[in-house]
């Protein structure tokens, strides 16, 4: 099945529109004196809400709120976000917060504050300034236009190097469907700066049950893919807005060409946000796919795939640009998954390195050493064992990712 | 219950003596050109032998054959020790290696080859030159001594600082029994330099069944329950070598009066070096106990604890000396144990920084913050749901570790 979609290489920045969404950004002043920290995505018309949420048992305030809205299936409009301020661990006065947010934004606005969503980034355990957000509202409706959205995603960065965007477009009943995904790292890495947040809008035409599946399926091959150090936090939130104003004839079934289609393109969009994340992982200067093949199951290859993913001593040697595959069974070995030692085999692009779970020799690991150079590779591990298989990307760990870490609040 | 023991720092190191048991080190030339890379330990009659060893489903050729060895419950005369090669990932001729090793060392000590262990820490995936252990055992033969222990614990060290040895003494039927050990570290966290290796040799009189169920109990309380990477290593071993030549009335039960004192002053000496090889991790600057108390099982604290303890945020923060509870916090909610967000509170040593899950203010935040700028010292999660608890030991992760793990083979 060919890639019938429009991709965000194809069209310029400015000319991206996703009908009936505004945005604006603005500086509020939470944390960040010299940019922009308050943004706001805004339906004219009542859309779908779909949205996957941290694991973390510890959830932040915005969070419980998002999952409570997203779950009585009702239309939302508006989704606020902050950067500087996770508002994390702040008990009853964090819900508090949440609450007279979406007060300030349904006032502001003229929505219903059930219609509000919110997001915040930032550090842990420091109360929302919600004065602020009520001070910036005026401004930030003014500046309210279709195509502000490199805006946007700049004002929800917080550690990272430069603002996600993607695009896809697709055509269904002959109708333009755009998709525009904003999101913000550096992962589960951000120093106490917690979290990862994306944010998808669409202006299809689908019912919320299939938009929720799209999404759930959608980020448990991209975001939930990813791995920078680990460290899940405690605000990580995905939001896919759609409403409708494509005006094809709603996607009401899985199983329709219709939804075939939109998904493939949702999934690209999906999929290209989380590599930026990885790409802008703290420190981070390799790019790496960790491919597990020849599993007995896709989960114990996504197990294995994470181990190796997560080890410091392999991403150590990533940094180092050493292909140092012992490490790389030894991270194998600890996974609590079904292998064999004597029948795994390791590549490095297409260095073959490892066979049977011994070295094939000086030549080929010096060939695999120059693989090591480049930004981006892929690491093969095929335990010999079946046919399930997973990938995770992940990144390497650098002295500077220590740095940022250790020094951030200092 | 006092403890009756002389510790290492009670008796000077030249002077310590375990009966019976005789060691030496000198240089093979594996990969160190300017240090002994080869040791050995000796009992002059057949010792009990206890051990356990690495989980990881990948292990090292020594560490299968010591299994067996131990399972087969038959005495032992001495460990051969080798430094720069691991003996992982080296398939059947790994095995007829260390074949060919336990040959050469019981001829050359005229013992049986079924009395010989066999230990190596180094590369992985590299082969064990048996002509250099050869060709070196007639000058270990010429040097063993009953007081070369510094030499033994100083040929075993790869990226380790310093030599570990701990030493107790404890009387049992008025003999004087003499627990020596000696390990290597640093923890899991040597670069491809896999492993934790420990051998203890003790002049003690008792059943090897309780020899071995005291070692692995006391492995659960020190080398399980230290974590510097996270990483397990291929070739992690411990040995406990008992030889009776104290001539006690052999300690026949675990329930015994005797057997208490004895466990006492063993469980002392695997904890003191388990703590050496946290100190000694590499790039570490601080030495940190992460307690979890309030859980509603020992196992779930001990659960919560690792994933603090290995969270690279907490370890990096750590480092900054910024008492960052917002990451601590973050981990415990990542873990997949019983937890309610607001009933934990957090303690740096003494200092009480979160209550219900939330920060109890900027004064105490600060009060941490010196706690901190200490070498050692204690983080303490108190879930406040149970009364179980556990301890894990852990170090910081500095730029440090990455350049050594980097740049370890370039």
């Amino acid at each position: 099945m060919g890639r019938s979609t429009k991709s965000a290489a194809d069209v310029k920045l400015g000319e991206i529109r996703v009908r009936g969404f505004l945005g604006a950004a603005t500086r509020a002043g939470f944390k960040y004196r010299d940019r922009d920290d308050l943004a706001i995505i805004f339906s004219e018309k009542p859309a779908r809400a779909a949205g996957v949420f941290t694991l973390n048992k510890v959830k932040a305030a915005p969070v419980l709120w998002c999952h409570e809205i997203i779950t009585r299936n009702t239309p939302v409009r508006a989704i606020i976000i902050n950067s500087g301020v996770a508002n994390a661990c702040t008990g009853t006065r964090g819900y508090l917060d949440v609450a007279t947010t979406t007060n300030h934004v349904a006032g502001a606005f003229k929505i219903k504050k059930s219609q509000v969503l919110v997001a915040s980034t930032g550090v842990i355990g420091e109360f929302l300034d919600t004065a602020l957000i009520e001070k910036a509202l005026p401004e930030l409706k003014k500046k309210l236009s279709p195509n502000s959205w490199h805006d946007v995603a700049s004002a929800i960065m917080t550690t990272d190097t430069f603002p996600k965007i993607d695009y896809a477009r697709v055509n269904i009943n002959s109708k333009q469907i755009n998709i525009l995904g904003l999101a913000k790292g550096a992962g589960m890495i951000a120093p106490n700066m917690a979290t990862m947040l994306a944010f998808v809008i669409t202006d299809v035409a689908i019912h919320q049950n299939i938009l929720q599946e799209l999404t759930r399926a959608g980020a448990a091959q991209s975001f939930n893919r990813i791995t920078v150090d680990g460290d899940t936090s405690t605000n990580d939130t995905l939001i896919v807005l759609a409403n409708g104003a494509a005006g094809n004839k709603a996607i009401a079934s899985v199983d329709s060409d219709d939804c075939e289609r939109f998904r493939e393109a949702l999934n690209g969009v999906l999929f290209n946000l989380s590599q930026m994340i990885v790409k802008d992982g703290e420190g981070a200067t390799k790019h790496v796919e960790i491919r597990v093949i020849g599993a007995v199951s896709d989960r114990e290859a996504e197990k294995i795939a994470f181990t190796v993913a997560n080890s410091p001593l392999v991403k150590t040697a990533i940094h180092g640009e050493d292909a140092n595959w012992g490490r790389i069974i030894a991270a194998v070995g600890r996974s609590d998954a079904t292998i064999d030692p004597s029948g795994i085999s390791i590549y490095f692009d297409d260095v073959w390195v490892v066979n049977e779970g011994m070295s094939r020799g000086k030549k080929e690991e010096k060939a695999a050493e120059e693989v090591l150079k480049r930004n981006h590779f892929v690491i093969t591990v095929d335990l010999g064992l079946g046919t399930s298989h997973a990938s995770v990307f992940t990144c390497d760990l650098s002295p500077e990712y220590v740095k940022i870490n250790a020094e951030y609040r200092s």
